[in-house]
């Protein structure tokens, strides 16, 4: 099943991930069997990445109860909920980790009318059905938004959407990995991202592994670089998405969105439709987390700025719709006027609302 | 003399300097008559800023020769000559430099037929005149630019511009000291300034000393701060000035302005008429030197990328004059159209071509 390196994957009745906090100077690829190792995982940012930690709740939860030897389904029931409720502690506000528990918890209760064993094997297969899912969702984001790029393109990108954070792809790399493996010839800059530096440590690293020219810059270089004509277009991903378009995402979003109009560049958005929030109209509803000064005045517990000083550290920024050229989402490609299609979009996905 | 911190000033016969790689974590003042100090504290970047080297080699010029207790002027000259030669050699690529050392040694020679002690005395009094006309340039600098600032301001600026830079004061946080002693209230957000860092470093414990809210944000964070109505204009200063106003300023400053123009926030450049360079038409013909990798793949020392990655790294970018709103100046304020109203300055202050 192993056939290219994942950021979490099965292989042989165990969990294989990649410790993302040893990235970019040192690949360490834990394997494991016992789901403890997992929920340390995840509290510890080992393995991060919402998609990538709801597939190692998934997989994580089967293995909680595996070794499972009794008869008693009650008992297996109480453990099962034990396990569930571990791996629902770990990070409290990840919206696919809950969703990946539903589903795991959804199979337990529909089939609780089965042996023991067999029990575990429709775990099993939720789990592994959690990650093909989340594959197959990344896939077809990539080849929907890979019909944007041209067959010789300059790409901007911002944070970290690929691989390492999803089963795999990712969002806005999966189009870059799409458009690549279609044979176009791509080169990617990437913003380091400040101030946790998910681009230098994480997306630089990810798109290398896998063959891509990549080319790192400061945030600040992004404006310059376009205005040299050396960037095609920008693709980023998003947190959370407004009935208007609007679009919450890592802080540095916006600007670069700013920088992109005044350049005609074009600028894309990629994402799941699950990050559409139908219920919030425009941007301004979307709430930002404001983050602690230490991620700003000190770097690896090197301080970097005076004793006392003030910081303003919003975590995500909301770009308005008429920055915005596209969403790619699984679903297809929304243009504007986003309000209308996003509104049509929800009509067509009758799985949700 | 030493009425107030200043980056370099003379006292007692000495010269006291702010050791600048040292902050902010330690403010550690070296007191010296040894010029090789000087030479080396320029050097190793302790002393650095252009207006403040150019300080630093007048006094250091004098200290070289301070202790030559012969009647032979020619092998005085032989000395002079010689440590000249040797604050050259310290920074070879500052403009500043080379004109303090040009001073320096226009006053030796048109004295030559005076007393050693004398010429010495006459060297002094040049090198005490440069750090005096230089205060004397930011002050005017940050006279003409108060006029701009609101009674109460938010202000963002970029890099280091500051007391730490210059003889006292600076350009472009010139303007904010003189509004802040005019008793205008004045909140200073500053751009970390990646990738080395000199706004969280030095422009934030400049700020903090002279007792002005100050307050740090990471670079791609100035956007969104001006999106949330934070910004009352935006302040930087100018490494190169072409005659239609286009500015080549540390990286960075392009971004900045595209996001200011967008918010419709005043964008202001503060330099000395000695960084216009009339020979160059506009911003095109400014050379913008690129930086090595370790600035951007090391971060205070620690690998934050992976070996092997490409990167990008001019040092400077150019903002066109359309994006500016004003550039202030010692012998005054500039409005647009730029090249119309350069043309006048060149024309007024006859002292240059």
């Amino acid at each position: 099943m192993v056939s290219r390196l994942r950021s979490i994957d099965w292989f042989d009745g165990k969990v294989r991930f990649i410790d993302q906090t040893k990235l970019p100077t040192e690949l360490v690829i834990v394997e494991t069997d016992d789901h403890k190792v997992l929920i340390e995982a995840i509290k510890k940012l080992k393995i991060r990445g919402a998609p990538a930690i709801g597939i190692a709740a998934g997989f994580g939860i089967y293995l909680g109860i595996k070794n499972f030897n009794e008869d008693d389904k009650e008992k297996l029931k109480i453990s099962f909920e034990n396990v569930c409720d571990e791996f629902a502690k770990t990070r409290p506000t990840a919206v696919n980790l809950f969703w990946a528990i539903e589903r795991m918890k959804n199979v337990f209760h529909k089939n609780f009318a089965l042996d023991v064993d067999e029990i575990k094997n429709k775990l099993l297969d939720e789990a592994l059905s959690i990650q093909k899912d989340d594959i197959q969702m990344c896939k077809q984001i990539g080849l929907n938004g890979a019909m944007l790029i041209p067959d010789k393109a300059n790409i901007l990108t911002h944070c970290n959407t690929g691989w390492l954070a999803t089963g795999d792809y990712g969002t806005a790399l999966g189009v870059i990995y799409t458009a690549f493996e279609q044979g176009k010839k791509i080169k990617v800059y990437v913003d380091e991202t400040r101030p946790l530096l998910q681009g230098a440590r994480l997306t630089t690293w990810e798109l290398m592994q896998r063959g891509i020219e990549t080319i790192l810059i400061t945030d600040n270089m992004a404006s310059y670089l376009m205005k040299l004509g050396k960037v095609d277009c920008v693709i980023v991903g998003a947190d959370r998405v407004a009935l208007n378009g609007d679009t919450a995402n890592k802080i540095g979003t916006y600007g670069l969105a700013i920088s992109a109009k005044y350049h005609g560049i074009p600028f894309y958005v990629a994402c799941p439709t699950s990050s559409i929030d139908f219920n919030i109209k425009t941007g301004d509803e979307i709430p930002i987390e404001e983050r602690g000064s230490e991620e700003i005045v000190e770097f690896m517990g090197k301080r970097i700025a005076p004793e006392g000083v003030k910081t303003f550290s919003p975590a995500f920024d909301v770009t308005p719709n008429d920055l915005i050229s596209a969403i790619i989402t699984e679903h297809g490609v929304i243009y504007p006027p986003f309000e209308e299609n996003i509104r049509k979009l929800k009509e067509k996905i009758s799985f949700r609302d």
